[in-house]
């Protein structure tokens, strides 16, 4: 195996677990070595709240790459191992394990050294420089367990902002039967996936089982025996401030990417202080990569940078990554849809595209149905409701949002259209599978686009 | 409202009801009329198989538009009429409703005049000019009811006809505690919505519950007191013939269109017997417009005529005709793209597009792939297997089978994907919806084109 590609990768996450398959499977001879700071090789992040509920049995079960699946692959991994310095002139780079000093050559470099959350500056939150007790982010496995051990039936837990992430664990604490508040400073939920129109509708079933508090800011923690007791929080409005106690408290406000190596070996960092990267998952820096959280991509529609961070788009930017970097061919579309989906308390919710406050560079006009999964005559239909967004002057469609039933598939679909660049004149008219059991004649998919089609024609009749 | 628009739709099922809908919302003035020679206005006639199982506890639960409603709407409906001749000179109908005679004069005139079942050639089937006692179609609403009132825990039927009818009719009286045989003259199951090796495993799970002889014709009936008492049927490769008992007999063997109307006045009928319409579903004749189960269109890949035979069509079809005939303007796409689905025994099988034996002007390559709704980690996933054809010059996607979870809505997705002439290496790029409850990372609908996108790799690599 003389002359055999090198190819190293930072990090063992999806992003770089996911680069590592796609290099073997493009070159079966090259050697492909992972470096990872963390325990476990490549698991799921996103199974982290299910694993806490116990749906997913335990913490082990999301491991979805193991050690011994790289070995057979001939994949060198790693594990609490950090690269300390990247020499790119000798395309090298010098990594600490323990005490052990591992010195490696590479062709090719894939960064995939995800993100870090990002901590509001709440007063107290920390003693010593960490967290105190009681009080928990979620990222790895280890803060997983360390908030399963806190969970105590009747207690009472916090969480701040109410994304996705923030929804599900409210969702997982309340079943675990926690008296759940959850804190998030803008004036509405879900803000980065559903219009407040579609957002609202969720809000009010969520506020049947937790507490919600939109418009509040979090800003001093009380602390008893180096423990939470309780959190002040402020009304952005009113600026009423008000103590609510709480035993546990997880903090869901995002993440922002980990690029302190890129930034030493001269990787553009972008505006959203990613990396900067290209389809084909390329920095700006000869043969390295980069995948995942730590990178920055524009969004298929307004153009604007993106920091990535969704487990899908994460896996498609490995695929790109360890193919090109093992001599393939991958290139991306030029663009994320950021199509994404979850499911609390009941509901499955999903979206892609833009949401609206995002859209500046188009004219967006939006149409909102409110339909059933099934024919109206058919006993346990469900609910679903539909909101789809085109640009006024091309007609394309550029956005939508589900809430109910079968959410995610819909949007896939409306995905399709957003990717292939249909108009919803042409979207519109697009037959839908129908059978009583399963999908009413006229979808919910298309009747949406339908409304937005009559708003354009009015608009077009206006003077 | 003198000078009103005079509409004329002969037929009041999903075709005529629609049309008669969309007319009525395009022109508020227009005189709209419906004669329709059965019992009942617009009723679901997909939803029979469920109203006989009772899960819809009603057949008049099945009925969508009642008298009510089209009375608000202003719109004359003449059930039990039916039309006698049409004078396209003068423009005028003359209809009979038991001793009644209705004359109308119209601007625009709508054939609905579905379909009527093709009874295969079967000795004995009928006494007097009427199927004996036991023996049904499934059609209308009295046959439904004619069905149910047959129906005997512990007692024998059998469907003749493998389609999606049969089997969900199958499935009803399965429930019902009938003994269930499918007798099926071709090779396989569900031959116009699955491939062989895709209905193969639908076809050993519906064994274990029913059972299902394909390759076999009915052939002959044995009467006992003008009841159906037994079937003989012959094994097309064998040529053995075999007896057996039965209590029920259904034909599910397909419909031709009922077209003796539009043939008086002169519409050109096409090679498959229906009514030769275009997208704004118009005849070759000025001012006569055909919808549904009578007409015959285009299909979207192979352009091959085809007879209408789906509801989701049908109402596409009635949205054009009406919207057009009242003065609007509403075009459908150059072609059906087939997008179907049902669900029996517990599973969801989808389809868009032509199966294998009808794609001859192209060159079809396919791919499958069998996974999962959900993470491998996650629990309570389904099995979701995807199969995806493209044309190996353009490298479009042209068709695509499903079967397992949620397939009606991932076929729409692919739908998308057809209607726009997406390419094989487009949409596999495509980003899907991706969350551990609701599905995994890379969903089975991309997974299926990337086996299609490697097959097309490796013909062009051949000499």
């Amino acid at each position: 195996m003389t002359n055999a590609r090198r190819i190293i990768i930072i990090g063992c996450g999806a992003g770089g677990g996911t680069s590592a398959q796609f290099a073997r499977k493009t070159d079966r001879t090259a050697s492909i070595t992972i470096f990872e700071k963390g325990k476990y090789p490549q698991y799921s992040k996103c199974g982290l709240p299910y694993a806490i509920a116990g749906t997913v049995p335990t913490f082990h079960d999301l491991i979805e790459f193991s050690e011994d699946w790289f070995k057979k692959e001939h994949i060198e991994v790693h594990l609490e191992t950090s690269v300390e310095n990247i020499d790119m002139q000798h395309q090298r780079l010098i990594a600490k394990k323990g005490s052990e000093r591992i010195e490696k050559e590479f062709d090719s470099l894939i960064l995939a050294t995800g993100a870090i959350p990002w901590i509001p500056p709440i007063k107290n939150i920390q003693k010593n420089g960490q967290l105190l007790q009681g009080i928990s982010i979620l990222r790895t496995i280890d803060d997983g367990e360390h908030i399963l051990s806190q969970i105590k039936k009747g207690r009472k837990a916090t969480i701040i902002g109410a994304g996705l992430i923030g929804l599900e664990m409210a969702d997982t604490l309340h079943t675990k039967g926690m008296n759940v508040t959850v804190v998030e400073a803008l004036p509405a939920i879900l803000a980065n996936t559903l219009d407040e129109d579609m957002s609202e509708p969720v809000e009010q079933v969520l506020q049947q089982k937790i507490s919600i508090l939109t418009n509040h800011l979090a800003i001093q923690v009380k602390e008893n025996h180096g423990s939470i007791a309780a959190l002040t929080i402020k009304n952005n409005i009113t600026g009423e401030e008000k103590k609510i106690e709480t035993d546990l408290l997880i903090i869901a406000t995002g993440t922002k990417p980990e690029t302190s190596l890129a930034k030493t070996i001269g990787c553009k960092i972008g505006k959203t202080h990613g990396i900067q990267v290209n389809g084909k998952s390329e920095t700006t820096v000869k043969n390295v990569y980069a995948v995942g959280d730590c990178t920055e991509y524009k969004d298929f529609v307004t153009n604007e940078p993106l920091c990535i961070g969704l487990g899908s788009i994460v896996v498609r930017q490995g695929i790109a990554a360890g193919t090109n970097a093992a001599g393939g061919t991958y290139s991306l579309p030029p663009g994320v849809l950021l199509t994404r989906t979850s499911e609390f308390f009941g509901m499955e919710i999903a979206a892609v595209g833009p949401v609206k406050q995002e859209v500046k560079n188009l004219q967006l006009v939006t149409g909102k149905y409110k339909g059933f999964s099934k024919p109206e005559y058919f006993p346990g239909k469900d609910s679903i409701t539909m909101k789809v967004g085109a640009d006024e002057e091309t007609r394309r469609i550029v956005s939508a949002q589900a809430v109910g039933s079968n959410a995610a598939q819909r949007i896939n679909t409306l995905a399709s259209a957003v990717l292939s660049k249909m108009t919803i004149d042409e979207f519109r008219k697009l037959e839908t599978a129908y059978a009583p059991p399963i999908a009413p004649t006229l979808d919910a998919l298309t009747l949406a686009c339908d409304v937005v089609a009559l708003k354009l024609t009015r608009k077009r009749r206006e003077p």
